[in-house]
């Protein structure tokens, strides 16, 4: 189908007022902060932005008819270019349909629209002292939708786990343009093993298998108390020991965060008045649940954390708390500044390394970036192994960028060496999936077989998750803009 | 094949002692506890022992090629016929591979063959301070593959979840004899959000997907301290209000048990030495975690509980939490002996129900045993809305049979009706599928698409989890015995 047709057959489905087709907005659904979008533009034939499970159907069975890809997109805050149309075809863009439809408080649950933003329903639940857990970097601008589709996390993963743990059940439109409800249809119940596990397998599944219409999250109890601790080191090796001594005590921080040496230089020369230590290592643990437990698992890791630590500080002071985590806070922005002329990509910026090699994985990453001559800045949620690394380059500068692209598939390759993976939390969209037959080997056949099954015209998100190999089956748009 | 040649065939393939094929050997593989199995026996035309990959894929191999039925078994503690071959052929039990093949402390994780028994797993967890935290009832018998293939749960979901939230990777023999492995070749990460979810597909699958042979679980630290609260109620609407007000002060328990009046009853008349108040309901709280937080939250709940509750006990002592929980320990056995020329039966024992609908269900439970002249004893997991009943009936009264079937059919649709499930915890087996179309509409379309794109022969334990109008492929033995 010709581009122009396409427009006009959804403008009859949808209304005029859902359907974006001039250049300058498909201009900006073309990219996202992803070091291959930065590189290229992926500009859709068009963007639509239905409000309605039976608005995504029709346009599903439009797409479907027609063997039209369709890639549907939150906030467009990933990474990895999950929610570009890398094979052109449909932008289906669910981020202005953010309804809270029901908080359900007696059963601890939520049913959400897939738009809306993880902050602003947090922010709702509040009022009834209870939360979703996981906690992306993103929260503000992220919606719930993106971060069910690519099983999001962060912070918290350490003692909360990652989305998948809340998702109970998921409205589906199926490629063909038919609506499933996995979980049961109407059920609201916590237990529930009645059937195959769908709803699991559409958590993290990238938009390759349908669209996420709707969602039914278990929610928690909100704790009551909340304290950080911060503990200096003059060796790195001795930072993970007391992430384990931590852990051995029988206590689960919501969140335990490393700053190498790289991350703390970066930190200090962006916000001098931070004046972090000069060290090799700073760990950030969070602690949260009731008062009492607060203050006993404070003064615990403290006493753990002064046998390896050079100084430890521990807060519960919201003033305080918010210093302490202060370096923390801006690396992301300080690891962009380190060089005038250079800006930090995002890619490789997600692996994830078994607890026992993380300080292995921080060394070698430092010698790769040696060795191509890149700056690398390293953090991440060490408690958990999900490193963040963030190399920093003259994206201008051709040389570099072939250097760049090196750097990050050693990156890659040492992670799945270490025996971790080369995403933690941000997923593989079309910027990982090179690797996948080496992280998954024959279960790849098996992904590749229920993609299949599920998406016989290879229309949903091609291009995404799984790798060219077995994709041979996958729609690419015949409009050929 | 006939079974004579298939015997001989798997004696190549395993030698002699891993092949059952006794009359005798093969009765003892044709029941489990549930009422359906009761009624029928389900004898295999041979029983095999495998205890390597290896073994498992060559009979894999063998049955894929001639289209034999191939049933999983862990311990056989089922109550759903879900290892039992209904539709003959091979019971594979793989209770004998009992392995624990490393437990990684660094990681918090361990690696374990299908047959490891619970119990004994976090037996042996212990020295390191370590446990895996789904706790079901049958812990000192079930096998942590069968609690992986049924997705099983128990006392402690409330806090922990389920057994899926546990599972990090899996080795699995697909029907074809192929072997794979799931998050990841060789990781050792927490976290990898690297692929299609194919772990979290084959937990809960009741081995209708393949056979799962090596498990990799993530454990969690020991929580120091543990506490038991017993409330009494006069009014059972009251019982699920506190429940609520708990979860509404940000505590989170690691069980919470209910007794109904039957079930207050039928522990009295089974032992009077544990004397429980003649009430409407009994709640039972635990609460685990660090000593002081335990402390602060058993005052809360206290607290909390004393609103509603006529009488409200507390304790941290071992000798009197084990009193406090006599009551429930007994529950099951108690229920059993409720008439003297009855037994329990395992029939719609494990329905799932919204919590703010528990007491409604219990009520109408009462109501449909009444219509029906059948006595039903109701406890559970009401923290999780995971209500046990324990029908009571003279199994060998035709008639009483018939009420009964009629009596469990009425639980099962009020489950549903209540916006619950046929089944928390137990699985559904060859007991429950029938309810599949109810509870999951179109979404039970994708199963069969996934069950046929896998299992194209449907050979991997027939007759289970889905429905027979989409079961026209499988396999059933063509030994004909």
């Amino acid at each position: 189908m010709q581009a122009e047709q396409l427009v006009k057959e959804l403008k009859s489905i949808l209304g005029e007022d859902k359907i974006l087709h001039e250049k300058l907005d498909l201009l900006s659904y073309s990219y996202d902060s992803s070091f291959k979008a930065r590189n290229n533009r992926y500009v859709p034939d068009v963007v639509v932005t239905p409000t309605s499970t039976e608005e995504v159907s029709k346009v599903m069975r439009l797409a479907y008819e027609h063997g039209i890809p369709v890639t549907p997109r939150g906030a467009g805050t990933g990474e990895t270019c999950g929610a570009l149309a890398v094979n052109g075809g449909i932008v289906m863009d669910l981020a202005t349909w953010d309804t809270i439809e029901e908080v359900d408080v007696e059963n601890m649950q939520v049913h959400v629209r897939p738009g809306v933003v993880h902050a602003e329903l947090n922010k709702h639940l509040a009022q009834y002292g209870l939360f979703f857990p996981p906690d992306p970097g993103s929260s503000a601008m992220c919606t719930v939708g993106g971060m069910v589709a690519n099983n999001s996390s962060g912070l918290r993963a350490v003692k909360y786990g990652t989305t998948e743990q809340y998702v109970l059940g998921l409205e589906v439109v199926l490629p063909n343009g038919e609506v499933i409800t996995t979980g049961g249809v109407n059920s609201r119940a916590i237990k529930n093993v009645s059937g195959m596990n769908l709803t699991k397998l559409f958590v993290g599944s990238e938009g390759i298998l349908g669209v996420i219409t709707k969602i039914r999250l278990r929610l928690w109890p909100k704790p009551k108390a909340r304290g950080i601790l911060m503990a200096i080191y003059d060796d790195l090796e001795a930072a993970p020991k007391t992430v384990l001594d931590v852990y051995k005590a029988g206590i689960l921080p919501s969140g335990i965060e490393i700053l190498d040496s790289s991350a703390i230089k970066a930190v200090n020369e962006f916000k001098p008045e931070i004046n972090l230590p000069d060290a090799e290592a700073i760990l950030l643990f969070e602690l949260d649940g009731n008062p009492a437990s607060v203050e006993w698992e404070g003064k615990e890791v403290s006493r753990l954390a002064k046998q390896r630590a050079a100084k430890v500080e521990w807060s519960t002071d919201p003033k305080r708390m918010a210093e302490l985590w202060q370096g923390r806070a801006v690396t992301a922005s300080a690891a962009a500044r380190v060089r005038a002329d250079g800006s930090r990509i995002f890619a490789g910026e997600d692996i994830s390394i078994p607890l026992n090699k993380v300080t292995e994985s921080l060394r070698r990453i430092k010698e790769i970036g040696k060795k191509y001559g890149i700056g690398v800045v390293n953090y991440g949620h060490i408690g958990d192994g999900n490193v963040h690394t963030a190399p920093v380059i003259n994206p201008e500068d051709p040389a570099e960028v072939d250097k760049a692209n090196k750097l990050i598939d050693e990156i890659h390759r040492t992670a799945i060496e270490l025996g971790g993976s080369t995403t933690g939390e941000h997923g593989v969209g079309a910027v990982r999936s090179q690797y996948a037959r080496l992280e998954h080997g024959a279960a790849l056949d098996v992904m590749f077989t229920i993609k299949k099954a599920l998406d016989p015209k290879g229309i949903m998100n091609p291009g995404k998750l799984l790798p060219e190999e077995g994709n041979n089956h996958a729609a690419s748009a015949s409009t050929g803009s």
